[in-house]
């Protein structure tokens, strides 16, 4: 697998963690499960994307955490409670836009499973669960993705190294009318003190906008690399505006109110690399903060948590956030490969000596 | 079925339609299946209530829609995408809460079946459900709706009047410490040009708050008709917080814009019957036009729709959007019955005749 | 002055603090300056109400802060920024519409004479003023409000009791058609431990429309207290729709996010007295903890704050909001006079012994 | 004055209306009047900018309107009420921060002058202002402007070329650590159907993030341009966030609703320059259709007004947003001028020959 760094770039200016993942801040796990199977008609190019914000029960231990919907056609759901009580008590499932309700379902089972008291005595619980629509690689209308599959991605969570491109609810995802999928990055501030962590699900922009470290590369490769459609339903995602899913993680002790607003920069982001937000798009962001904690229960009465100064490095977590997006999005480009799927369709990754010539050189 | 208006009461100063129901907006259906079978720990005491805007494919003539969330305690999915677009393409459906993403994915269904194009060339289509946590009565954890329940509430709509109280959505729902369920109502304005109608699954508040016309019945009620309970997880919803589901639907020819500031004046009905919506609460409110529609395809660039003026009588739809949230909930008191359901539990019905005592005769 | 608890009632279930006023909250102060001078087409009936959060330096001491508009018809300054930062830095004053930016340009006075380092090294200051349209009684045209007499209202601030009705920036305002003006109540919950407190700037309602403590008192006056119109511009407020703004307080250890939370069910009180929130009202609320204080420089990084718990009392503090403000708006209506003010109109205030007779012996 | 193109660049692909301006979208007229006097700890570098929508009464033809806060120091006035009621009535103003009260009372002037109805049977008006903190180069303490000034900018309005830089509410302001000001762009789409035009008044953003046409130029400049800074209050405005405030109209006939939209995209034109949004920075935009405009009175009840489809050209008009963003932002500096103010500190503009070495030969 083949990451920006590894062809000498980076966005911006702030330095990356260890891994240059999500899961560079403490506790952050990821974990796939790719279904690639069957060709023309029956082709499945799909799958999930868990992100676990700790390894302690979240039900007992919620983070807090934010969210911004820069355009919502889109079918995420949780959103809802996640704005209005600042809290995250699941992990954070990415999948395909059809299979939202059941993998939201095998969510809850995990959760049910865990928890006899939910739906009981301690109340109910809320699932997060993002999607893109890859249904230009994938059989969409299959809704293929099951409770197992959601387990087998929950099991295969790690921290440190977070595979990228055509892997998981990147499976089928195009972006830029090139071959996207997952993408990562992080970015430290404050001397290393804190760490902000982003992974995408991409799946969004015209070639014609895309601008990669400031390169309008796919002008450049206008008309090649792609090949000519001959139907309706065959329009190549060149003109399919698709949609993004971003998830933010830090450690830096941020509060819900704070949490939104490092959303927002998300969208600064994806306005880097080309994104115009698509009227068809669902471009959500999601941001939580492991260090700010909130007990289930609520006894006793109050309790003091950590609050980061706005006026200390908030700026340079908005910074931060605005740079890992911007390379986690060019991640998922220049880790996915070429994928040939529904209906024959085939979607080319951006192709690396390209990328060489045209940005590494500047 | 008892309703308010047999009780010779009302609530506020403008007429009801026909039926004083919300399918008094013409072309709006309402279906119900409920599930009301076993005892005890098996007690299922929950069901489907769908609400289906008009009789045409409402994929191709979508009706414009706004939302607005009181508080967001609560797992309603799709009113993202209502929120973004402004627009309602398929059935509202009201269910438990832990059953969302299975009907949600029935949902998704019945939309595939009648629409191949959806998932291919058509994009993705956003089924709306909301919720209600019906646990004090129904084994919520068995999740027990299924896409036939779905199916057989979809196929049972019918214009006219609304069977209401322990019905599909409302079958286990609790409020005001009493036995609640679904309520309706509507208002017409402008000399009945234009009429409103509200649908409420009602689950929410406590005893000592309710304001029956004005009247604190509950108070009155302090340690009557409830029966003592034992254990931790029995605890009588009196101190229960709980959560409603508000559909506001109007042939007032209104605009996204204008639906979602409707949306806020129900909870000034909340209001009038003593929410003050419990931070444990999911109170949502989801309006449409149904004489604004929208065609799914963009061609030609635009087209002309009718606008109702600000100024004219957008305010009598404000007062009737009040009244009729407000009667609603009254409704579903007065319709319920007394039930017993999981865990040998019952909720009792607020008795009509301490209602003609305390109400009537003001 | 009259009070409703002098005509022994009171709106909920929750008790009062010491002065039933928003000055129950430790350390907030209240002050007033009214304009009463002219007659006819020069007739002055406005002024200018403050609220001090705390005796402390408020921009180096700023408090947690949110804000909630139901109905944003109305002029409103500073509210972008509580909302955004979730800070408050300056006092809050309310005025007439058109004085609104004479009372701002007043307030930055105030602020800057007090410190030479804003606009400077510190960066600017955001003062936030409320309004509501007087017009009925006063020439509003005028622009009467200077900043003379927002510095009197700042130097005349007290804690303990607050004048209510026909008072600073109740001067002129009306609701539902009675005179109204400057209410104010108060809630503790958790036995004592925190203070709730609203007051209110009230200006809306239909007469038809008020329910006073449940008792739809307006109807029962139909045609009673208020003189014919001869003109269009004389309109009755009957008709006229109005504002109100509403100012919340408290002790408890709120976050911005759960503040933005606590106005929300300002809405639910103001739903209880018969607002329906009318298309050209300016409805707006906000809300402060004077004990989450920020400081305005940086310097630690992060500090640690109190938080009270949402499955604590939070749900209290929501009741009280509720109870507040229904009951602030009930006392400037009964503390109110009737005011005779531009072009000679008269507005009625709602007779006390009405109200005792049809809502005291309940 | 120099503009992108004078250098042989563009933004993006998106063709250009005639002048490249916002004044491109027919009826749009803008106006400036620029204070640049005294010198040291008088210097006045400081001004207004109007921004008329079309030459009618505008109270009477009030235009869709729509806006969006990227984030909130700011003390823009007026904004409530466009978000709520999805109108523009009143010219909008650009000045400096502590100046926008009397702006604002100015505005009102100017509109009480030409409509006696207003503050009696028309109800009152929303004047809209919007602010950059100028206080590096303007002593903004001396809140200079009056409402001479700004009925100056109002009389000099012009459709056609509009002036750039540091002239109106950009004579103080500072982008990147280099100087900038007003800029201006327009696309047109649909083959030149429907035009979109942007106005900024820019003072955002830290030097080493400048993105100009994706080259980190700034980084390349690290070090030059700008002298060493001797004391706190002098800190090179290299590290001050500023803000940014956005202008956009359209011919084409959207809704208030999409115009939210359109606004959200400005942000992502934002994010192409390299602006990360500051916790201390005010970024508001606002955004207003020409051709959809609705009268005051409500008379007949209702009216048909034209929408343009979601998914017909919407798209364009978002990727016209975020090119014309770009451009304008980047016109204000390549327009502005070094400037020399407040306290004898002198803010450098972004040398022609540079950006032509490093930009223009790629």
């Amino acid at each position: 697998m083949t990451r920006l760094h590894d062809l000498d770039l980076t966005a911006g200016r702030l330095p990356s963690g260890p891994h240059n993942t999500i899961t560079d801040v403490n506790g952050v796990r990821v974990g796939h499960h790719t279904l690639n199977s069957g060709e023309g008609d029956a082709a499945l190019r799909t799958g999930v994307t868990v992100i676990v914000p700790h390894p302690n029960d979240l039900f007992d231990e919620k983070v807090a955490a934010g969210t911004f919907t820069l355009n919502g056609f889109g079918k995420a759901l949780g959103l809802e409670q996640v704005r209005s009580l600042g809290t995250l008590e699941t992990p954070i499932a990415l999948t395909n836009t059809l299979s939202v309700p059941r993998v939201a379902d095998a969510l809850l089972s995990y959760m049910l499973n865990q928890r006899p008291d939910i739906g009981g005595k301690s109340g109910t619980v809320n699932p997060v669960v993002g999607e893109c629509n890859d249904g230009f690689l994938n059989d969409i209308r299959a809704r293929a993705v099951t409770e197992a599959h959601v387990m087998a991605a929950l099991e295969a969570v790690t921290d440190g190294a977070v595979e990228e491109g055509c892997v998981g609810a990147g499976a089928g995802t195009v972006a830029f009318a090139f071959k996207a999928g997952i993408g990562t990055a992080s970015r430290t501030v404050a001397e290393g003190r804190f760490t902000l962590g982003a992974l995408v699900q991409s799946n969004f922009g015209s070639r014609d906008d895309l601008r990669f470290l400031g390169v309008s590369l796919g002008q450049r490769l206008r008309g090649q690399y792609w090949p000519t459609k001959g139907t309706d339903e065959d329009t190549p995602p060149d003109t399919t505006p698709g949609s993004v899913m971003v998830v933010l993680a830090t450690d830096a002790p941020l509060t819900p109110h704070q949490l939104e607003r490092l959303c927002m920069r998300a969208a600064l982001g994806l306005g880097r690399v080309g994104s115009y937000a698509s009227t068809s798009s669902g471009d959500f962001v999601v941001a939580f903060s492991t260090t700010n904690r909130y007990p289930h229960f609520g006894d006793p009465l109050e309790f003091t948590a950590p609050r980061l100064h706005d006026n200390s490095v908030l700026d340079m977590l908005f910074l931060a956030t605005v740079e890992a997006v911007e390379e986690a999005v060019l991640n998922s480009l220049v880790a996915a490969t070429d994928t040939t799927g529904f209906k024959g369709r085939t979607a080319y990754a951006l192709p690396h000596d390209v990328i060489r010539e045209a940005v590494g050189e500047r």
